[in-house]
């Protein structure tokens, strides 16, 4: 490897894992909620996760500045990020009541990574830039991403108009306040100099239970899933007496409900065998609270319908799937399906050069090879879609994510910390 | 036939019709609520009716009187209530806001029979009354056919102590305020002479679609379902984010109640091709209100099950079913069920020998000679299990009942009042 300790120093595994695990108490403790960690994006926990990334940076000798979307970058001191760059990101917002790691283990294993460039030297290469977003989880503004989006003038005037949890202030407002360039913003200007970032990597923890499930410390993500969604489909056949009416005369809508996610099922089996890409979900389905008793056949049934996938094919052909069960359980059992507006997140692709190089150094780390994909939204999608060759790095977490349960063993995020270390040292030798 | 008219007058139909529409205005009106009639049990509605009935039969020269449960006797002036007799009954009450035949054509068809008796003379056979009871909808105690289980000493504790719509009045209280019998009926005294019944025969109109869809305008009961129930389901798998858990790790509550579902409806369609009676039901079904999120895997499901049936056996049959589904989904698909406490009402078969007697005449005037089974419950089956030869006659009946739509034609009406009075007719000449 073409390495230079400029000053003859490096640094051990074992100083790093410490101070990792240092970085990780202390971002715990300044954003401590009741329960978890409460990082609100454009607010209080947000900036103090960011205040502890810069100061500790600050001590390290790297330097600090913002962007126009008043994320935080990090960069050797030698970089004057005007030539084109390897960005490392993640973001430093979490969910009310969230855990310590989403997102804040991306953050702190690109500072490590910087740090220790910094201390051991480092020659050749593209500049590597930690970038350190507000506002990924979509849970105080009802939109995700809001960083990423608007360094490429993504964000609409939709968006800057939607109110903290529905009644507080706007985004714009939220915007302004860490002085962000709302102007550029409203305009849709591109914030991000074209020549800023060559390539994107974020590390993040998985938040499945794949990697628990096949014991795997480390994974190279090869997309992020995108997905088609109905918030509302009413499924309405026709009330009756539970004990009156006979199989023959019944047009039971929870009944036709029940043979479409079966037929759906069915479809997903297979879809799967041929190795396609696809998550569905029914994550809400009632009969009419106001209306409905033991011995009434359900008249209406509302239910929620999503499909994930990373292949935009596979969400159209499951889309056209779908309704086409619609029709058919309509015929056989007499109810209607009423649809309500198809909401699209596009899915994204890991650039296929930088999952490859990920592979090669897990080889030779002898780490898992393992590709998964990413069920969960990030940055880098946005990234990824802008034309930005971008790659991720999953760390194993138990129990999930969004919940102040989840659970990453700072062995594996330091086994990440490898990954992404080499990974950038192997770019800079190219 | 053996019809001897005492005073050589006779009463035609266009005349008798005229007194049912008279009757079934004035019943309408008495018991008028916003919308629809109310006749709540053991008070003014109810009242109202009986009133209505009393005072008709009286001015047509009937006898009246009351029984212990406060349920009013009319009857033939000759007939001195100690020999056993054919019981014509129906319920006085009606659910809130229900319709005018629910409970009301059942009193009016015997009304009329008992008149045309006392118009037209009879001679032989056993004598003929008129039950009007109280307390058949469980609307108000909770307990439905509180006046016919009164009579046969099947009253409880528990039901005494009920709450008019859990925090009313007791039902014991509501008895009281007829003048019931109520220590006969807190002892579990039989309030019915063993003589006073040796038949019992019910008209009323169907509560279901069946007699409109296969265009029969009277129709022959069989039985009356009886059912299984449980109130509450849960089925407990895992929640998860939709993005991230894969098809293998899922553990999907609300897609394991769907296949649950399919696998009975499957099993109920086989047993309909057998010629069994049953039909099936869940009412309610819901994933957690608190929980449920579009892109979250339904951890819990809520829901309610219900079979019906005139057999013991099939009920218990199917329910044996139920659970072996419930067991072979869990293993299928790592889910758990709990169940709440197993409800049982009984089933009542009709008697064979009324039923054939209903198919002869039902033929001899031209009607339809179909059998149905009764899907709701009617004092019927009380009658019934406790070991009086029953049968029912059901009137045809557009949109179901419990509700102000409920719709009869009169017509259909006459007709079951014609096939009621040529049945008691054949039965007084055998």
């Amino acid at each position: 490897m073409n390495i230079v300790s400029t000053q003859g120093l490096t640094i051990d595994s074992a100083e790093l894992r410490e101070k990792a695990q240092h970085l990780f108490d202390e971002l715990r403790t300044l954003t401590a909620d009741e329960s978890g960690v409460t990082r609100e994006a454009f607010a209080k926990g947000e900036q103090a996760a960011l205040d502890l990334l810069s100061a500790y940076a600050r001590a390290h000798g790297l330097k600090c500045t913002t962007d126009g979307a008043g994320s935080l970058i990090v960069s050797l001191p030698n970089d004057d990020l005007t030539t084109p760059g390897l960005i490392v990101g993640s973001h430093a917002d979490s969910v009310p009541q969230g855990g310590n790691f989403d997102g804040g283990a991306g953050l702190i294993a690109g500072l490590l990574c910087l740090i220790r460039f910094a201390i051991e030297g480092r020659s050749g290469g593209v500049p590597v830039r930690l970038l350190a977003m507000r506002g990924e989880e979509s849970a105080y503004y009802g939109r995700a991403n809001i960083g990423s989006r608007a360094l490429f003038g993504l964000l609409t005037a939709a968006d800057l108009a939607a109110k903290r949890q529905g009644e507080g202030r706007t985004l714009r407002e939220a915007l302004e306040s860490v002085s962000a360039d709302v102007n550029a913003i409203e305009n849709g200007e591109r914030l991000l100099p074209p020549n800023f970032a060559a390539s994107y990597l974020e590390l993040h923890i998985e938040q499945g239970p794949v990697m628990v499930a096949r014991e795997l410390p480390t994974a190279i993500v090869t997309g992020i899933r995108g997905n088609l969604r109905h918030r509302r489909v009413v499924c309405r056949g026709e009330a009756g007496h539970s004990g009156t009416v006979p199989r023959w005369l019944r047009r039971d809508a929870l009944f036709a409900v029940a043979e479409l996610l079966m037929r759906l099922d069915e479809h997903w089996n297979r879809l799967l065998e041929r190795g396609i890409d696809l998550v569905i979900t029914s994550g809400i389905c009632e009969t009419d609270r106001n209306l409905n008793a033991i011995s009434r056949i359900p008249g209406e049934v509302y239910f929620s319908f999503e499909a994930r996938s990373q292949s935009y094919d596979t969400l159209e052909g499951f889309y056209e799937l779908f309704r086409s069960e619609c029709r058919a359980v309509s015929d056989q059992r007499r109810v209607s399906f009423e649809f309500d507006e198809r909401v699209y997140t596009e899915p994204a692709r890991m650039d296929e050069g930088i999952i490859q190089r990920l592979k090669a150094v897990s080889e030779q780390l002898g780490y898992p090879t393992e590709l998964i994909p990413s069920g969960a939204g990030h940055d880098a999608a946005v990234f990824a879609n802008a034309g930005i060759p971008s790659g991720m790095i999953f760390v194993r977490n138990r129990y999930g994510s969004h919940n102040p349960a989840e659970a990453m063993d700072i062995g594996d995020f330091m086994a990440g910390v490898e990954l992404m270390y080499t990974f950038i040292m192997k770019a800079a030798a190219t």
